[in-house]
């Protein structure tokens, strides 16, 4: 995902977050918003695991080519933890 | 969560999925916006939660008492599986 | 889902955990293994949303039908955001 | 993680899944079922992320230092999505 992939995504998700406040000003109904929420967490989410691809095939690999990859690997499972919910 | 906390948590997220852009523009370090996603995600299901907390309280507490909660339960649990990403 | 078709559930989990000890006895490839780990939290996820169903369906439906729902209701809430990763 | 650690976790799990069926048996209270479900996918998830952190140090480092790392990055992130559900 390049930078450009990346920031029509991010709009696209911004368009989707002011979509949820219409439909609250609008009240729809409970259940429609909530499938809205769902969609957008799921938009955030391929964002966060492209990122994530983006930063393993490059920082880490590279990293890891210089032979100091073991601080990079650290702070990637933990991004990893925190991604995953936990 | 009434609507006015509900538009505020959401015009909060709106301004954090611009900032996530922003990072992107400045080419902030993969992890940092990492963090940042995984911020958004959190606030957005705690908007989801409080709609859902909503929803029970109301819309499916006033179907039951009616005596056709039926239809309003099966679409609940069709929610909730969503949301909790499945 | 009824008693029987739960312990059957469970009793199939049971046997995938025992499988993934001779996973990594074998010394068994850990993406293979990370795989089973998916689909045993899987099939763990489907019974809980099972029980939820049915939770919601029999005792909140009965406690908000004799008008004493309030607790129940607070109650689910709180499951449904556990169970959910929050 | 090491193999003894993995089992002891693994074995500690096959009981908790065992107490479920106990459970379920004596017609425990939904919700104090669901929470133990919870617990268990929790202890599950741990096990999960450890197996990952010990495939990134070793398998994915190593084949990355022998200049061969992209098939195995790729597995990895695979294996990240499905881990953190999607």
């Amino acid at each position: 995902m390049n930078k450009k992939a990346l920031q029509d995504r991010l709009r696209r998700i911004e368009g989707q977050v002011r979509g949820l406040q219409r439909m609250i000003d609008e009240d729809t109904y409970c259940i429609d918003v909530l499938t809205q929420v769902t969609s957008v967490t799921a938009a955030l989410r391929a964002v966060g695991m492209g990122l994530l691809d983006d930063h393993v095939r490059h920082c880490v690999k590279e990293s890891i080519e210089q032979g100091n990859g073991d601080e990079k690997v650290e702070e990637l499972m933990a991004a990893v933890a925190r991604l995953s919910g936990k």
